[in-house]
């Protein structure tokens, strides 16, 4: 039986919040504005304690950075036997909660553009993994594997792309049309089932 | 007759050169790293000069940020009589040259996310007057004009969407496969005559 450090446990404990509060601040305000006094700040802590946590603001960035791609990339998955998938992903990508993630995933993707390796990585990687999860969903769906990975490509781009936007113009009227246009050529399609 | 002021003159021209090098700067490392020191090292120019010019390093960004949205805007426009208009955009948005504003484009829209409200306002109005672009040119193609500006800015969505990915991953043959697969639908609604 392992033993349990009660003092190591709370400063776990203590180290989730202190990330959650980091996240909390990126959300709000982006990366920008992230700084190691700030968190401690939000989070109640000494300067020390988030030193000790995550030894340098790169360190938390990176962490925060982890936490954002990890709930975004949960965001825009096929669901199963829907008769509207393409609707239900718009519908759980624009809500309320997920709209502040996507609007810190769009940030974060600027970062990396001209970003560190490792930030440019991570991003790179998220979006191999959504593509390669939307493109499990179409076969679902009966789209041919050989196809797959190139519809869902597209698919998630477009997404991508109105979402950007939504987010920079805030015309919701004109993109909410748009990706009604866009669902409406993706159901033509899986009625003529994928030919 | 008007009188030229020649002094005048060689200061307009110099401050072209400094727009110039502050842009390329910008183009090579992204504006987080735009510093008026850097900015006066690469163009030759003293602090002083630049701060005639520019001012702030906030204007400096501003005009840097104007020149951008404005070559990316002229960038992926339908041409006319064109047989294939679709790969036409996306030839003029790939190739080498334009890449590199693109690039920067996705960085500054990223930025726009949380930046200072002038920023916003500049990609906003950028993203819309490319969709206004789009939509003129569709209408042009037997679009109908009740349309146009959905499937323009869902067109616009997915091409920015698929540039994104490509340059956070690199993934040349899997984006441009999603990219003709994308085209083929749309060539696919333009012959059915956007029924």
């Amino acid at each position: 039986m392992e033993r349990v450090d009660g003092r190591k446990l709370r400063f776990q404990h203590r180290r989730g919040e202190v990330l959650a509060a980091a996240t909390e601040h990126a959300l709000e305000k982006g990366l920008d504005d992230l700084s190691l006094r700030k968190v401690a700040q939000s989070a109640g802590v000494s300067h020390a304690t988030l030193v000790h946590h995550f030894s340098s603001k790169d360190r938390l960035v990176a962490e925060v950075v982890d936490q954002v791609l990890s709930v975004t990339l949960s965001l825009p998955d096929l669901p199963r036997d829907h008769p509207d998938p393409i609707r239900a992903i718009w519908r759980r990508v624009t809500d309320r909660r997920a709209r502040r993630y996507v609007r810190l995933f769009v940030a974060i993707t600027g970062h990396a553009m001209y970003g560190d390796p490792a930030l440019a990585k991570a991003v790179a990687d998220s979006m191999r993994q959504r593509n390669e999860l939307i493109a499990a969903g179409l076969i679902r769906y009966g789209c041919p594997e050989s196809e797959a990975q190139a519809v869902a490509t597209s698919l998630v781009s477009t997404i991508r792309g109105l979402l950007s936007d939504l987010f920079a113009t805030g015309d919701e009227q004109r993109v909410t049309a748009a990706f009604d246009d866009f669902a409406a050529e993706v159901e033509r399609r899986v009625l003529r089932g994928f030919a």
